[in-house]
C-alpha cells in the first residue's frame, strides 16, 4: 500500500514516535494531503513502514479516531473521516471586535491600566539618583523586621506539608479565621470598633472590597457619592457598576453633607484622602442620619489610620454607627511590605453573608493564604503592634521635619494641611491655574516628583499637591523641599 | 470649678492617661452628663485635677475639638459643642434589610456557601477511618515533592527582602511575567497551543476567570450555553450575571451542538466534566462555526488535562481556533498542593486587554505572588514536568485498578466511561430513579461517599456517579468498590 506522511521530519522535533506520527497524519489531513474517505494502511503495515511498535500504531489510530479524524469499520479498515472545508480560508479571517456586555464595554473604556495614584512624568535628562520622588506611596521598608516576618512565612510553609490532604485548604473565602480574630482584636483595642470576627472579610487589598460593595449596592443609573478629589479606584468601581458619580465638595472640615439622592457614599473621615482633612463630629452624625433616611450605606475607608504624631487617634465613623449603615475598610499596605496584598472589610451583620457570597463567586478560597496565616501570628504575638510603634516614632520625625521645612520655605505658595498623621503632607496651591502650571513645569526640570489633584470650586479650579515622605531619608526630604522651593521663585 | 468625669475608672482599663481622659469626657458628653454649652475647666485646672501634664490635657482638648465634641473661644474658654439628640434612641433601631442592587439580590439567593462539588452526607455512626471518600477532588499529596517546592517558596521570600522598595511590587494584575512565560511554554509543548505570554492572565483558581468572563460577555437576559451536568460554579456565574442558562445535552460523544441563540458557551472538550466523554472533532468544528456565525465566545475548560493513561493527549479545542473565538482555562489544582490557588486563562488577543482591566478592577496587583514566582521557577527548571510524569505513572496504576474492579464487580449496574484520563471514573446508573435511590441509601450505610449528578433526558432522569481516586490508596480503592458492590445487591 502506497502511504506517505512526513513522519521523519516530525521525529526531528522533540516528539516521541507516537506524537510524531500523530501530528504527521493529522497535519496531512488538515492540509488536504490525506482526503476524506481515503483508506489508511492497517496498523500492522503502518508499524512496518515506520519501524514502530504495533501498540504505538494502534494508539495513534485510536486517538485520531476518537478525535474524529479517522473512522474504522470492522473488517474493512480505517478511513479519513474529516472533510476539509475548502470554501473557507480561516487564516485570512479578519480581526473583529467582540460583543461585550454593557459592563464589559464600561470596563473596556478604562484608560488607566492600574489604579496606581497619579504621578507626573519628569525630565528624563535628570539622573535618576538626583530625582526626589514624593509620589511613591510606600512604607519605609528599611526598618521592616524582615527576619521576624520571614520566619512566620517559613513556619506557615513548613506547617502546610504536615497538614496536606486535610480540610485546611477549605477555609472560607472570607479568610483565615485566626487572622479575622486578630484583626477584630486590633480594631477593638486600637480603633475602638466593637466587632465580631464573623463580620470581617479579608480581601486582597481594598479594591476588591470597593468593587464588590459597589456592585452589591448600586444598580446601573443609581447615584453614588464620593469626595472630590477621591481615590481613583472608587470612581472606577462606580463607573464599572454603571452608577452615576456625585462629587461632594470638601471645605477644610472634610466632606460637606447634602441631602443627596444616592444609594451609597464613600468617605475618608479620619483623614480625607488626599487632603488630610478630618471630618467633624457634627458632620459624621449628619451622614449617619442621611444614610438612615435614604436607606443608603456609607463606606468608610480608614486607609491611613495607623500613624498619628500628635493627639489621640481619631475614632472611626464606624464607632458611632448604631444602625448598621457603615462598612469599614482597612488595609496593611502602609505597614507591611508592598508585596503583601491584604486588606479587610468590617460588614454590618446584615450584609456579611451577602458579601461572602459575592467574594466567593470570584474566589471560593482565600488568596495570599501564606501571608494571611503569617500575619495572624505576627499580630497575636504582639510583633505587629511593636512594629507600628517603632514606625510611628520614625515617621513622626520625618513628618515634623518635612512640615517644618515646608512651612519655612513654601508657606507663601502653599497652604499646608496640619493634620499630624499619615504618610503624606498635603498643600493647596495659593495661586491660580496659570501660576500652578509654571510651578509644575519648573518642578519637573528640578527633578522632583509629587502627586497632584485639582478640584473644581465656585471660584475656579484649585490645585493641590501631596508629598509622601515615608520612604525618603531626612537628607532626601531636605533636598526635595529645596527643589520645590527652587521651582517657585516667581511671585504668585 | 466643679468638674468630674469618670477618669479613674477609665484608667483601670489598659489606657494611657490621655486616652482615659479622652474617653471619660467623650462618654460623659454622649451620656448627657456634660451638656451642650457647658463650660469645661481650663487645661491648667484639668492638669491639676487629674495629676496629668498640661500637654496631655491640651492634646485631649485638641482631639475632642477636632472631632466636634468641644469648641474653644479665645479668651472665654472651652465648651461642650455636641448636642445630644434625645428624640431618637438609636439603640432600639430595628434590624433592616439592605437595599441591594439586582446583582446583589441574585448573589444573596445563592444557597451554596462555596462552589465545592457535591458530596452526600453519610451515616455518622460509621467510624471515620472506615469511610471511603471518593468525593474529594484532591491530588495524592503524599508523593508531592514538598522539599523542592518549599525551597522555591523560601527562595522567593528571601529574594523579596533584597528587592524591597523597588517596582517589583507593581507587577500587572495579570500575573508574574515569568510564570506567564512558563505557562506559555508548557502549553506550546504539552497542549499544542501556540500562545503568547501576553495573552495569558494568571488567576486565583478557575472561578475568577469564569465569573469575570461571564460578566464581560453576557448581559442580563442573554443566553449562555453549558453542558448538563456541568460544574456548579459555571451556573452560579451565569446566574450572577443575570443571564439565562441553556443546558445542552450530552450523548456519549460529549455535548450535542445546536443552533443556540446565545452569547457564550462553556464546554469541557477533552474530558467532559464530570462524565469524562470526549468531544468529537466534527462537533468541535461545528461549535467553532456556531460561535463565528453568532458572534459568540466559547470558554474551554481543560480542567483535567494533565493525566492520561493511554493514547495521546487530546489537543484542546483552542488549537483549532483560527478566529479568536475560544478562551482556554487551565489550572494547577490537580497537580499542586490544594492550598496553592493558581489557574490561568488564555485569551484571544482581542479580549486580553479588556480582561486585564476587569481583573484589575478587583485586584490591581497579582495575588498569591510568592506561589506565582515559585511556580515559575518550578516550571522552568523542569521540576514541574518531572512531577507530572511521576504522578502520571502512579495515577495510571490507581486508575486501571479502579476501572478493573468496577468493571468486574459493578458493570451490571453502571455503565463506566472508558476515557483513560483524569482523576476520576464516571459511571451512569443503568436503572431508574427508584433503584438509584435504594442504591444511594445503601451506599451511605456502607460508609462510602461519592459525587453524583442527575441529567434530564427524554427517557426520564438519568443518574451518574463519579469516583475520585487520586488521594486513595490501592487498599482503599478495593474497600471502596466492595462497599459499592454491597450497596447494589438488589437486581435492577
Amino acid at each position: 500500500m502506497q502511504f506517505h506522511v512526513a513522519y521523519s521530519s516530525y521525529l526531528n522535533r522533540p516528539y516521541t514516535k507516537m506524537k510524531a506520527l500523530y501530528h504527521a497524519i493529522r497535519d496531512a489531513i488538515h492540509e488536504g494531503n490525506l482526503a476524506y474517505g481515503e483508506k489508511l494502511p492497517s496498523t500492522r503495515e503502518l508499524a512496518a513502514t515506520y519501524h514502530i511498535s504495533r501498540g504505538t500504531a494502534n494508539q495513534v489510530y485510536d486517538t485520531l479516531t476518537a478525535q474524529g479524524y479517522l473512522h474504522s469499520e470492522h473488517g474493512r479498515g480505517t478511513f479519513v473521516a474529516y472533510q476539509l472545508d475548502l470554501s473557507k480560508d480561516s487564516s485570512t479571517e479578519k480581526a473583529f471586535t467582540h460583543h461585550l456586555s454593557a459592563w464589559g464595554n464600561r470596563i473596556q473604556q478604562f484608560e488607566q491600566q492600574t489604579t496606581q495614584r497619579n504621578a507626573q512624568t519628569i525630565d528624563t535628562t535628570i539622573e535618576s539618583d538626583a530625582v526626589i520622588d514624593f509620589s511613591k506611596y510606600q512604607p519605609d521598608l528599611s526598618k521592616f523586621p524582615y527576619d521576624e516576618w520571614n520566619n512566620r512565612l517559613y513556619a506557615e510553609i513548613r506547617h502546610r506539608e504536615h497538614h496536606m490532604n486535610t480540610t485546611a485548604a477549605f477555609v472560607s473565602s472570607t479568610g483565615e479565621p485566626k487572622l479575622r480574630e486578630a484583626i477584630a482584636a486590633y480594631l477593638r483595642r486600637m480603633r475602638g470598633i466593637q466587632v465580631d470576627a464573623g463580620h470581617i472579610a479579608v480581601t486582597a487589598g481594598s479594591m476588591q472590597a470597593i468593587a464588590l460593595l459597589t456592585q452589591l449596592l448600586a444598580d446601573p443609573g443609581d447615584h453614588v457619592v464620593t469626595e472630590s478629589p477621591c481615590y481613583v479606584g472608587i470612581s472606577q468601581a462606580i463607573t464599572a457598576a454603571g452608577a452615576k458619580l456625585i462629587e461632594a465638595n470638601l471645605d477644610g472640615q472634610g466632606l460637606v453633607p447634602q441631602n443627596w439622592e444616592a444609594r451609597m457614599l464613600f468617605v475618608t473621615p479620619s483623614r480625607q484622602f488626599p487632603t488630610g482633612e478630618m471630618l467633624s463630629l457634627e458632620r459624621r452624625q449628619t451622614l449617619l442620619d442621611w444614610a438612615h433616611r435614604h436607606d443608603a450605606m456609607i463606606v468608610e475607608d480608614d486607609y491611613d489610620s495607623e500613624f498619628r504624631y500628635r493627639g489621640m487617634h481619631v475614632e472611626p465613623l464606624k464607632t458611632l454607627d448604631k444602625g448598621g449603615r457603615v462598612i469599614y475598610l482597612g488595609s496593611f499596605t502602609k505597614t507591611l511590605p508592598l508585596e503583601v496584598r491584604l486588606g479587610y472589610v468590617v460588614l454590618p451583620p446584615t450584609l456579611a453573608d451577602t458579601f461572602r457570597k459575592a467574594q466567593a463567586l470570584y474566589e471560593p478560597r482565600p488568596v495570599n493564604l501564606i501571608e494571611q496565616r503569617a500575619l495572624a501570628e505576627f499580630m497575636t504575638s504582639g510583633q505587629y503592634e511593636r512594629h507600628l510603634r517603632r514606625m510611628n516614632r520614625l515617621y513622626s520625625r520625618k513628618f515634623h521635619l518635612l512640615l517644618t521645612l515646608l512651612n519655612q520655605q513654601l508657606s507663601t505658595w502653599f497652604d499646608w494641611v496640619e493634620n499630624e498623621a499619615g504618610l503624606h503632607v498635603f498643600g493647596w496651591w495659593r495661586g491660580d491655574a496659570s501660576t500652578y502650571e509654571t510651578f509644575r513645569a519648573s518642578a519637573r526640570s528640578e527633578g522632583v516628583v509629587y502627586s497632584e489633584v485639582s478640584s473644581s470650586t465656585p471660584e475656579g479650579t484649585k490645585y493641590g499637591i501631596y508629598l509622601s515622605f515615608a520612604h525618603l531619608s531626612e537628607v532626601q526630604l531636605q533636598n526635595g523641599v529645596s527643589k520645590l522651593k527652587n521651582a517657585v521663585t516667581a511671585p504668585l
